[in-house]
């Protein structure tokens, strides 16, 4: 069979597809989903070109991992054909487990559910179907595999998944801030131990690294209009939710159909088959769909909060250090209740309060270490001149009033 | 009211909205509904970057305009502003009747209808919205208005609608080939009698621009794989619009349904109102819903396609300057047939020959001419030294031959 | 006559030159004289593109005065053409008096000039060929103008100046942590009672911006092997100054044997007319020429540096926060005088320490204002929630210890 | 020793310099000496970016036969690690012979001397030098290694050295029209015994490599301001030889001095070592150091053309299919002269006519072959659907008149 092997990538240039088995997995339909789920979400509403998907940057970090492991091997680090082929495939997939916005939905289609976990279920169905041939790329996602530097290049502070997404986020959405020198990082990369090092010569492209983070942060994944947007969203789906379970029959795709019906959650998906073969038929464009027709909705809740994301009529955002002034919630509250009708309960998706945290992508807390020139290994906080380095790496919490001014 | 008036492009860096008549109109559902609605249809499963819209391109050429306007009045012709705002909405809208998959589905959806007819009347629409204020954009778009040079700038041998297209397919695509110097071209813009000239130091850059459009087709937009992944929606949809004529209901969201449902065509488009209202609900989410959907369908020739678009295994496809070989043709079918169990008539989905052209996206014949240094205007190919320039411009037709092996 | 008006720039692309009087003052000697002096002296030794010279600086610098100005404007701020040229020219013309190799040799060719006031002689001088045409520019330079923008434009915490040279450098080394988004912050540029303030929108670029700068201190422009060269250089010259001042006729061009042969400094530079004219012949070649034939001067210690300069084996360099150890570096000296046969004096040739400090490029202390969307002014320390945003601007001295290891 | 092993590059990111053997030949001075060899020679008065050197170029070249080779082995050739080092030294030492402004003044300074017979003198100097370490690397470079493919990637008609200069020489001019897609073709490359091939995927990129050259050549190696500073500097150089051997003692460094005083030229060149020993002490700063000085000579004719130099007061020049016009030349040549007061051999310097042709960077008629998918080679002209792509390739020769309107 005459397997593909080379892909254009605008952020790369070109990904080469290592090996036949990776090409099956990227060929299976639960990859193949990932085309349709945009890495950013509702972002293309600021930054119209960041519609970049899942697949793309799965790909993108699985040829980051070619270049790591060249790397360390030129380094004189054996790593074996089999250890390679299951780090990439580790990494590749290793967030196969995202459903459509999944940021915002993750807590709103089903309840109580890590996508890490339906990553981590999801491989194991591949591994079964793939006769164990994923055995070693589980080890290492879980990481249970005695060499520690295959899953620090997965899940670290300095790792590949966020080395991709920062490049591909910053040259979709033309945001130039998060340009990192992921070549230079990476020529950096050594092994002590085991364990994934940066050489000192690499300590100023780190630093950038986390700045540039830093940055992307307030510039584009906790900008005010794309968390306006991801808010109405995920407002739109628990009014879809609470009506379907007061009996109202949606327009809906079958996969959507059953997250609406259906209270999923953390104790039925991994025990009953059908709410995983549900999931794996949904993508951003089952959502969307759906939100289009229901601005035509009887409900009129549901209808208004549509129509608005439809016209790209927004809700206003505040987004404050402290908690917004009680006495402005109330007023604004009691003024949009009285314009648009709506009881104690109801007025809660048009006027709302919450909070957001810059490190919904940091799961890790795995520091990465700088290997001196003398040999020692220190911590990068200490090897760095920036003295405050830390404190770009630590959660920002931030109030947000969110509320509409269409009347 | 805040009116955003910057908008990050990757591509360009920074688009400004010129003025607000023209930032109500990009915030039309009208022109919102671009969002949806990909550049380069199913390309992007060839080339996973490829997902940039309609919306992002018309906001491209628009940026383009006001460079090109800009050049112009420094080299002393006077432009209104009046002018310059009706210009740039020509170019705005010029694409506005695109359906989804434009290209591929323009005759399937309905019948006998052009995008360009449907952009005037969509015009036309919004004008009485606004009050007349398109006029002058109406007869600019329509060529009626007297300054040719504003109607070449929107529709000519070298437009800014191809410069955009081509820089930004080629930016999201990957593909080098494409990439013009589009500020190289339109620094060399001057007129002559108010028609559009392009000062003689430009013509490399010209030269540069035809090449690259030609390459771009066939490495791009004529690409066998993206080829067969648009024939094989085209024949999705015929199906889907067969089975609905004959009584089957779909699954489909409303906007949808009623193409599958009504014969709409070229006659009763322009003249019911419903066609449009229809038409400006669908995006490219409406189609590629349903496919999923169908793939579950209990018509199995529609199924099995559906199940084909969504695991990517796609027609096989070959490209022949020739015919192909009618007995090859005929094997193919009887073999196909008898593995599929299908009849005479069903075949025609899965075996099938067609031709293509590379000028698909080129409804113009204006050519563009060469102001020499000594004051001459000389037509490009007369111009360029190399020989052949015209053969770059001219139709190829190719024969194609479609067919498959999932079975 | 037909005065070529656009040249290419790999950085931006295109700069126009906006007027004739512009056109003419590039055309001077004095300017054409910057097309010999490397913006970066030796650091092409480390980064083999940077070999960009204060010409091109110059024009980069000149054309973000051309978008800065056109921002200013379409924000309601008048600008008269005449203000636009001044302040164009004060830009153009604010690095005239560099020599090369400035930031080395500032104090060796010459003693007790700065390059500024070369600058302002230079135009002075140019003042009166032009006949006045340059006196608002000078009112400009000199920050004698009652708008106090243009010369915050030139010369502030985030000027012009740093814009284009940040963003050259980075381009030429290949450096990508240098790399600014210039194009927006100008963008957030506005006016405030005259003053130039930066919008709050653009606040997370000033930061980028600072950091960047930081970033290539250390990198680009204090690099270790950069140092190395340059203090061999600085180290050459005074050597060769020693030998002339004792009668000693070494090879040179006339313009470089006038800075051997005098004592030129503060106080008859700028009353002997003769010193200017010669400075103004010099260039890099002229030292670089000199140096390749001093490498067979029959003063060894002469010939040797020059020949360790010619082959690159520079100086053994360490950097350091804290003084370097004295009995080593006594050690050093000791086994480096025994190895080559050199008395107490002239081993300072050959082992010697110094300090360096990360704000050669800066003379500048103004401060830029964040002017909130409250519409109040906010020093950027403040407005910024890296808490020490401060650190990144303020001085840092560090020792370096030079040696040799060539015997 | 500490040899640095990665060195930045704006255009690739990053080259790894991949043996210890390279490295020393890259810090040997025959070597370094091409850090002060603008690869372009005068272009930069035209493209002030344009200062990259053949040291620059050699080590991006070097860079492109890593990639070459690792895509060869990945198809499955076998090359030895010592086949490797020998054909990076053949690529990265083939260009060794440059002299300064080597297109311009290879007759000039010298006569009936080919730069590649230097290159190979200077290949066989350092093959002794390094114990025959270079047997290998000479084999290739003479194409007298059995394995043909080796010396096609150093010159043929899709070779690495082109492949660079077109990419670095695009780079740093900013004439975006040679960008090449140097990693696609690349990636094309096979072998069919031996020889190297390019698959059929790669045809699209190879007509634009092609058409790439043809541009470059006529926007920016065969500019008219570029020649009329070439054809000053060349008559300069004449005017200099004439005045030395009439006895003229003109100032210049030692090196230059020898080619000005001694008639150097095909016969003594290669059998007296003080020709080659001089002519690797010079380099771009000798002589641009000795113009800036002879325009104060006291012969008028060298004074006016080095002021001219120094001025960019360039010649105009004329550039016509035909021979110009000999009425005209005659009326140009009689005003000059009378303007000048200069004798009918004099005016020569002022006013003369010659010839240029594009194929000065091209040697080898070696031509490539394209692997159809069917397995047949077939040659690329016959290969591309355009049809006239050898026509890309031929030798255009055009007349040239120059003269001066300096009086």
């Amino acid at each position: 069979m005459n397997k593909k092997k080379i892909i254009n990538d605008p952020v790369y240039g070109f990904i080469t597809i290592p090996s036949d088995l990776i090409y099956d997995l990227i060929s299976h339909p639960y990859f193949q989903r990932l085309r349709y789920i945009k890495q950013l979400g509702m972002t293309h509403l600021v930054y119209p070109g960041a519609l970049h998907t899942r697949f793309h940057h799965a790909l993108g970090a699985m040829h980051l991992m070619g270049l790591s492991l060249e790397v360390l091997r030129n380094k004189g680090h054996v790593i074996s054909a089999e250890e390679e082929e299951a780090a990439t495939i580790a990494l590749l997939l290793h967030d196969i487990g995202h459903g459509p916005f999944s940021h915002s939905l993750e807590h709103t289609l089903a309840r109580g559910i890590q996508h890490e976990d339906i990553s981590q279920l999801i491989m194991n169905k591949l591994n079964e179907e793939f006769d164990g041939k994923l055995n070693l790329a589980l080890l290492i996602f879980k990481n249970q595999y005695h060499r520690a530097f295959f899953n620090q290049l997965i899940s670290g502070q300095v790792d590949l998944d966020r080395m991709d997404y920062l490049n591909r986020d910053s040259f979709f959405t033309g945001v130039s801030e998060g340009v990192i020198s992921f070549d230079r990082i990476i020529k950096m990369f050594n092994l002590v131990n085991d364990e994934l090092v940066i050489e000192e010569k690499g300590i100023y492209s780190v630093e950038k690294f986390l700045i540039a983070r830093r940055l992307m942060y307030w510039q584009v994944y906790l900008h005010k209009t794309v968390i306006a947007a991801e808010q109405l969203l995920v407002k739109i789906l628990e009014r879809a939710k609470e009506l379907s379970s007061k009996g109202h029959i949606l327009f809906a795709t079958p996969a959507l159909q059953h997250f609406l019906q259906n209270d999923v959650n953390g104790s039925n998906f991994f025990n009953e088959e059908i709410h995983l073969n549900k999931f794996t038929q949904l993508d951003d464009q089952d959502i969307h769909a759906a939100i289009k027709v229901w601005a035509d909705s009887n409900d009129e809740i549901l209808a208004r909060m549509c129509r608005m994301l439809k016209a790209r009529r927004l809700y206003k955002v505040e987004i404050t250090n402290e908690e917004p002034d009680h006495n402005r919630v109330k007023q604004l509250t009691e003024n949009t209740k009285n314009k648009l009708g709506l009881n104690e309960k109801e007025i809660s998706y048009f006027v709302f309060t919450d909070t957001i945290k810059n490190r919904a992508y940091n799961m890790s807390t795995a520091n990465t270490n700088i290997l001196m020139k003398t040999g020692k290994l220190v911590d990068i906080a200490k090897a760095s001149d920036l003295s405050n380095i830390q404190s770009l790496d630590r959660t920002v919490e931030k109030h947000i009033l969110c509320y509409t001014k269409e009347f």
